[in-house]
């Protein structure tokens, strides 16, 4: 065990307002040069601090957890993806619409965290180290979902929102 | 523009040595319990402190730079996979092969991170977020393999890994 500790500063932070369909991050101006061709790309992994969610206390207590959408499952948190976590970095993977350089805005079709969450990183999406084709869901996930572009469809109907919230 | 800054430990380190063929990660004890699940997952994503790559002092000059695999291109570091970028968090989606919590010990069939380099956390690939099938690559990586599984062959190929290098 070693007690070494890892600093992260934001490069930037989320503006989302569902209620407008937006989603989009604001890019501070010091890392904005680093912004060069990711408009070339189509889709980015979005790195945020999930502090909306961050307790530092409770972090040593959600090891283990119940899940919303499988009530028998005790779940440890490596194999969910709840961000009350030791290190409670998230990851969105996300459809770009548009990336803006000078004013460091980039548009996305959607992204799952709070407006104002605090950015720290976005690579790229790979195929080659991304795309794994025969992945598959622990069994109590069974009937999710098969892709992202599955999903954006599935949860369009509110009902099965209703069912896995 | 904040100066807020974010704290990490790491939950383990990577334990790799290609001639042997050893990829796996040992999870410090105190984070075990959280396993709990995850030997039913067939792929996780691994993510780790790039540290072996990480110069402090370079961060910020690393915003924009060559790729060895595109003579021809500037690219942002958002846009590419680089290690060197503003916060130095890197991952690796993998094959699962074999949990173990109670030793802590998470069997890999192969990790692309130096042996020693601190674990920050695992969580399970989920095909609804993590799985793009309409995800493209910039032009610049036209021809690269077009899935994870698709990598593995390409590169078991010497010829293609020095054409990438």
């Amino acid at each position: 065990m070693n007690q070494t500790k890892f600093e992260l500063s934001p490069i930037g932070r989320v503006e989302a307002d569902e209620s407008q369909g937006l989603s989009q991050l604001q890019i501070d101006e010091p890392y904005r040069p680093a912004l060069l061709g990711l408009d070339r790309c189509t889709h980015a992994i979005v790195f945020w601090w999930a502090d909306k969610h961050d307790n530092p206390a409770d972090r040593a207590n959600s090891l283990v957890m119940d899940l919303p959408y499988a009530p028998d499952v005790k779940s440890g948190v490596f194999a969910n993806r709840s961000q009350a976590r030791p290190n409670p970095i998230a990851i969105t993977t996300a459809y770009l619409l548009n990336v803006n350089q000078e004013t460091g805005v980039v548009d996305l079709a959607y992204i799952d965290a709070f407006d104002g969450t605090p950015v720290l990183d976005i690579k790229p999406y790979l195929p080659m180290s991304d795309l794994v084709l025969s992945a598959e869901y622990p069994d109590w996930m069974e009937g999710f979902p098969a892709s992202m572009e599955e999903a954006a469809k599935f949860f369009s109907d509110p009902e099965n929102i209703k069912k896995f919230s």
